[in-house]
């Protein structure tokens, strides 16, 4: 199989110093571009080949032991199989290489290519034909097997439909163009298939359906219309088979938008003098108190899991690195079982000395976000696509200077439009998502910054307003009505922190060396903190954040 | 105060605009640039005063009000004093602008700066002049108070030097330029003070003397020679007073340099076509087995803290995402009390799809630390100086194109220079840092790749040689003989999958969904994991892992 290999890798390598291709109709003859082969070239090929000789007998050996009831009797038999597993046991490196499913296009028509990917549906047309189409992150192509005298046996075409879907395969085929689009696949071109190999199969029955998973909204809705029964993949079963469930282009998609976030998140931070740091999660004391802590044994010591790293990112303030930011796991015991809360997420959280006002904080905030929306629409265009097939959603509106609104100026709209809220309160779930109503129609932003919320519903270590100290210097940042951010002004003077502490109800005992911190210069400071499953999930408009979280956990859930 | 702040802030602004700046010697005068302004400055500049003058009351009441001892008959009064708490507390804007002391060159000859940083040596001369050395982050300026008829008084001078050490301050004052080099500060520029407020004071005793805990061995054994007594601050009492000993230079350059490891880590991966990923800490079942593990209850169920998240990022290629990275925190409840273990730290993870083999992982391996080290040499230069005075070392040696050794060669080498090693067995930490002397004298490098260790030391997940069952298709990376990265091709076959966990004594039940994340098509793949702490560690060649870790926790350490 090895030698196979090889002769189709000194085509593919032969393809890539051709002239530019043929159009399509030039190019049914097989390709033989040998004869326009350098000294060096050549040189180079019969170098390898006389390597592959070498472990062409092995291979031969091979092919025949794992193809005994099909191929015994086929002349094409070392064109197709399964590979054995010395073979992919690190046994080699032929040099060959693999084209990218993403990268098929009309550049390649007429060039043997060799690509690995999933078996994502297999069709048989007749005995002598079939289509396989094969998957790779988020694109796919489609691959015919017509049978012929070089290449494609009836005992290929009978292994390939055989294949059970999602196996992983490896196909060196030439690069056609057919004539009407293709509607099934990504790629606009496909592979005349001369070799096939499965490299791993799956299960024959598959816990889920990648095509059901995959299924939108949309389709669901026509179904209803013609009667059409179709399998729907609840949450749940979803997340039990989360492997099989990552494979669909929206769930490709968001995950790849979640990395594209903390790149811009980083980058952004970076750019403007800020240091990425890592706080422990493993503390002693309860943290900040309030939401409820998983609690453990820490070598006979009582230890807990950060609840964020407010406490540590403010001592590294404390420390004289002036702007830092971090991103790392935050666990959560809360009970809280709803669409937006998980018991382990990652926090984006942002600490930095302020000149005078917290605003500066703020004025972070504002250039990150509108910065990190501009270049998800930019540069994740065919990921949206992808999300939106599935989830269809309104592209999120937001200002190129994002709208700051008092919490008093948000209450009075509030009530004004018949909703009542306690004004020293803090604002429940409904009434964010109404307000957040409220300010789409008057100010056209689903992004806003909510400032100055009353002392009353903040942590104890938020900095109070220095004219009035029901209020605090403290602010919430909202997409689509939903809080994504909690940011303030911290207090950094040990006295008041102590008092506000105590005011709290926490044992200033359990976070003594937090505030000593303040106690050898401690600068004016703020900062904020970010769910980053929740940016994702809002941006893209989705209807849960377990879809945001790889594993999700939450008080029901810790496996897989 | 709040007027004095705004003209000043009116002359910087002024300054910005000015022609370029005259000789040091021309600037002896008090700087009037006002003729220079134009109408929109000079509209702007009036509209601001307009708006300080409203403040100008209460500050000045402010002003008295905090300096009543020293101030009630100097009418210079105003130039200095303890900022008030609302002050600091968002009170306002000013528009002002605050200039780094990094940036303080020759280039700002003659101009006004505002600048604000730590007190970090307060020098008397006499009633009538006083230096302030004033640091932040990795600068020092020295700050020269004189008595003068129109800024300083000698109530001010005494008020300067009646600040505690590490006190947070704003200077206001015009650069000049010292005839001679000044020897104690980073910048090469003095600030003759016109304001100076205290935005914060430290207590006046420190637990921590900064100067001390900043200096270098070398200093050390110059004092021995003349017997001099200076104070050596402990490991211990350094990690008790966190806060105070990360603002020493090597310290501040120790963090920057560790962020600096993450951004090239994460640059060159996602220029590779990887994709950052976070996958759960809180799992059920004991992961990987081996290390000991932190255990806790999660609402009920047993579960316990990720040792890694080897089996998670395998699920993700499983997944689909054919390359994956992971930045995130590592829990080991080990026993460990040595230089080079810590019960948490920051996993940098690297998981691959792999055609052929695992060297595909190992070239991803070379191509990014090389990168990374040139990276470091070439843009942290000043931060490796800093360390390099505090902590004398060598640089890194390493190759172009990095060093791969077999395990046996490895042996092979340990042996012949009279170590005796166990072939099958793993290398011990002595048997490691002798190789590595090897590896030096005869590749002039300290940084390889050591591979095809035992099977039998290496992890039930690791895919066996296809040659021969006792070794592994396995690496280790080393720095300076000191292991930073363990790799492998992994075991991608439940069948042979479940055999190794078993012969591992691994009970399968618990790893069940990884186990099954095998059955649906799963590729060929490999990775490796390093620990971040390691790299900054070896890299500059620091002798305790605890130097690299914000807040290192050990089998006795859990706070602060």
């Amino acid at each position: 199989m090895r030698g196979a290999f090889a002769m189709a890798s000194s085509e593919a390598e032969t393809a890539a110093q051709a002239p530019p291709p043929p159009t399509p109709a030039d190019c049914n003859a097989s390709e033989t571009a040998a004869g326009s082969l350098s000294k060096k070239q050549a040189k180079k090929l019969a170098k390898k080949e006389a390597k592959e000789d070498r472990k062409q007998q092995s291979a031969t050996a091979a092919a025949a032991a794992s193809q005994v009831d099909s191929a015994e009797a086929d002349p094409l038999a070392a064109n197709y199989g399964d590979v054995l597993v010395e073979d992919i046991q690190s046994k080699a490196i032929s040099g060959r290489e693999w084209t990218e499913i993403g990268a098929l296009g009309v550049d390649l028509a007429c060039r043997a290519v060799l690509i690995r990917g999933v078996a994502q549906t297999i069709r048989p047309v007749s005995k002598k034909m079939a289509f396989v189409v094969l998957r790779q992150f988020m694109s796919t192509v489609q691959c015919v097997l017509t049978v012929d005298k070089e290449f494609v046996s009836p005992h290929m075409v009978k292994f390939a439909t055989g294949l059970s879907k999602e196996s992983i395969v490896d196909v060196e085929g030439m690069i056609s163009i057919p004539k009407d689009p293709i509607k099934g696949t990504t790629q606009q071109v496909e592979v005349q298939v001369r070799k096939l190999y499965c490299i791993n199969r799956s299960v024959p029955n598959l816990p889920i359906n990648i095509e059901d998973a995959a299924r939108s909204e949309t389709e669901f809705e026509k179904a209803e219309l013609t009667g059409e029964q179709l399998v729907r993949v609840g949450q749940d079963t979803r997340l039990n088979y989360r492997v099989l469930d990552l494979r669909t282009p929206a769930n490709q998609a968001i995950f790849r938008i979640q990395c594209h976030v903390e790149d811009v998140f980083r980058r952004f931070l970076r750019s403007e003098g800020f240091i990425g740091i890592h706080s422990p999660k493993l503390i002693s004391g309860s943290s900040e108190g309030g939401a409820a802590v998983f609690k453990l044994d820490y070598k006979g010591q009582p230890a807990c899991l950060a609840q964020s790293p407010q406490l540590y990112k403010q001592m590294v303030i404390c420390g004289g690195f002036g702007r830092v930011f971090e991103v790392g796991s935050v666990f959560r015991a809360e009970d809280s079982y709803t669409h937006r809360h998980l018991c382990e997420f990652v926090g984006l959280d942002v600490e930095m000395e302020i000149k005078e006002h917290y605003f500066e904080v703020c004025d972070i905030v504002d250039r990150l976000f509108v910065a990190m929306f501009d270049d998800l629409n930019e540069n994740c265009k065919k990921e949206l696509d992808a999300i939106n097939r599935q989830y269809p959603f309104e592209p999120l509106k937001y200002l190129r200077k994002t709208l700051r609104l008092n919490f008093q100026e948000g209450i009075k709209m509030l009530q004004e439009a018949g909703v009542e809220v306690d004004p020293l309160g803090d604002l429940n779930t409904e009434a964010e998502k109404k307000l957040g109503r409220l300010v789409h129609e008057k100010y056209d932003t689903d992004f806003y910054i909510l400032c100055r919320y009353p002392l009353a519903v903040r942590p104890f270590y938020t900095m109070p307003c220095y004219d009035d100290p029901a209020y605090s210097n403290s602010f919430d940042v909202f997409i689509r009505g939903e809080e994504i951010i909690s940011g303030a002004q911290r207090v950094h003077l040990p006295e008041l922190l102590t008092t506000r502490a105590e005011a709290c109800g926490i044992d200033v005992k359990t976070i003594a060396s937090y505030i000593d911190s303040f106690r050898y210069g401690a600068p004016p400071h703020g900062g904020f903190g970010i769910g980053l499953e929740r940016v994702v999930m809002l941006f893209c408009a989705l209807n849960n954040i377990r879809k945001t979280s790889l594993f999700p956990r939450d008080p029901q859930r810790l496996v897989p």
